[in-house]
């Protein structure tokens, strides 16, 4: 079942290597099939070197595993929260990245401080609060997801579309599997360069609000004119 | 038109990519030709690996295009009002490039603290005043422009072929497309070492006069001496 | 003799160029045959390029070449107080790779700041103290390895298999010599985090006991859930 | 004249591209032969990539071209002044090599942290003081080798085998043109070490004394039992 999305999953998982996200099996993208509610996910710990993508796991919206013979990624209750709280997403990207990670060992979200991060994110990466000691001893991965959600109340989370969980790492998602890896790159390359911008200059502020408007809104939404039609 | 001209501004727009100072479309260069006052540029939006040399969008000097089926950069407002305002400039790249982009986020000029800058650029880079909300809603590309060549008042911007974009990134210049991108390549490697000896050493300050003078003149002018004839 | 393990030992030592740990000949994997009691560890200076299987070294538990032509590490009797202190130790890596070094050479531990460190290191990698001057001038190389057999009193050493040597760099072990090398690289990654995490947040505090816990837990110990079966 | 130094000379400056060191022509090696008192060295200005061994200069102890087509390295009455000074070194390279030139953009020398810089620098790597202005103006390139000669006033260059020249770069030397290589890695490895770890901690003291003796004096010297005999 759902052939087409695999191929579409592994193929994005595949890409974490190539842009330098990950080390070992550190990384899982998943794809939503809205129609069907079931979403397709890397199997856990498995190498990318010897990935398939007959090995991907289909996990309905009860977090059952509908086809698959290997067990789904260990963060796979995680991807199903976000699925289930955020409109529109169709595809997942969770990484440990060196500098999105910096900023979430930090727990500090991720200032937009320049058009490379407006023309992507509009406005701040949040970071999630901690869980307590009862989100992290029951339903973990879950709640993991319910504090992503809770970090977006009051936002518009697909203008935003990545998250980083205190302590841990960063989320990315879009309209499917292939731009969440996208978003997790530039995620990557927004981290490192506001690393530098803040400990360079203490006390940095975020950019320009009309300077974000303009370069957000100059690739996306409705009066966009960046690219070709 | 231009056939020879956009052999080079593609491959010139390919040293991006060959000199790591690009990620997915992040990036553009221009060439101009002098005597009929066009210039042309790269495609908006266009991944590299897809660029064709016949792909290049000719402009002329209103800002319209002159020939080619494709978007012109979103940048290329910017690149015309750099070509009006400098006298001498033929070839302009733009970029993202991580550490010039983190000085232009903190919105500082690069100090010239040794010879590798100083090899290339005659004194500070300078970092733009933020361009009002009005210069942002309104003709925004042309007032980035504008805003460059307000920061080289007084000084003469074939000698410190580049300027940072506050909140945005850096701009580079030269007599040819390639000079340009050569230019963007040793002030991604300054900026880079100025924001490594700047977070050594607190409150440094920028190298003596006289040194600055015998490196930018032995490499620049008529009594250069580096190289061979 | 220990043909079988010399080609894993030869096989964990190329590792360490695959994950860029080394530069010229500045690293060494051992790996022990615990039924033997003898060990099997790279030659002293010989280029990784050079290299071959054969020319691994076999060592007893004495200190004594039981096996081979060539000198073996100067760190030998280093990982030989190890194999002797650590008990289920079947493999060792010292390497001077970059950020663990850093934190060695400002003789801190890596505190645990994240789940990436979580899942690998059970609380903080520590940093020996510094050995004394009578240490250092007589059998340097096994108190080097009696400092870090000390470090672990009261903690247990497998459930953190790695310590940073005070002005020197780090040694990491595990239940093979392939293992060692992975933990090796771990560390590493957890270091470069670490690095820029304390610095982009002065007074930053290790992450929650609970989540340390969670990570650690589930996927080492008898209720491990990560990965396949 | 001297084919077989030109190219061992011409394979030394190959080495800096394989290490990193350079980018464009920033950077030149040069090979003695004592018994001439000729030395060879890297053209002006010309690409690593066009080099051919042909092409290297042979220049007398007078700074005059003794064979060869093309300007030599505008440093090269830098290195004469080197060889002329320092009694042993048999080649010299100079780069701007991005650490190393951060300490030197900040006028420090690097300080001996760890036993990686230990094993091949006894002790800090001096930074030259900065040249007056008539010291630029006059005699520029040779008055940058008299500092570097000064730095070393009562200690030993051969124990010390590099000099960062204040607010320019490092250059490094050894008892040939490939040694002198070797050293520049290891400096560029030990001056990214030390500048991380001198961020990461504030005040931070160099290695003690014994632990220095005991690295440095293990690989060099009449004791040396590091490596194979």
């Amino acid at each position: 079942m759902l052939e087409e999305l695999k191929k579409e999953v592994y193929a994005a998982n595949l890409l974490l290597v190539k842009y330098g996200l990950v080390i070992f099996t550190w990384g899982n993208v998943s794809g939503l099939d809205a129609a069907s509610g079931l979403f397709v996910i890397k199997p856990s710990g498995v190498a990318y070197d010897d990935l398939r993508a007959a090995d991907m796991v289909v996990v309905d919206m009860e977090g059952k595993v509908a086809e698959g013979k290997l067990n789904p990624s260990s963060d796979t209750l995680t991807h199903l929260e976000i699925y289930k709280n955020i409109k529109s997403v169709c595809g997942i990207t969770h990484t440990h990245s060196k500098w999105a990670t910096v900023w979430a060992q930090a727990k500090r979200g991720i200032p937009a401080l320049g058009t490379t991060h407006a023309d992507y994110f509009y406005g701040e990466v949040p970071c999630t609060r901690d869980l307590t000691d009862d989100e992290i001893k029951k339903e973990y991965e879950k709640n993991t997801g319910r504090v992503i959600a809770e970090a977006f109340l009051g936002r518009d989370p697909m203008s935003v579309p990545a998250a980083l969980v205190a302590s841990h790492g960063p989320f990315a998602w879009g309209r499917s599997a292939v731009h969440s890896v996208e978003n997790a790159v530039v995620l990557e390359e927004a981290a490192h360069m506001a690393y530098a911008s803040a400990t360079l200059k203490e006390g940095i502020l975020p950019m320009q609000k009309s300077l974000l408007d303009k370069h957000f809104l100059r690739k996306h939404g409705k009066d966009a004119y960046y690219g070709q039609k």
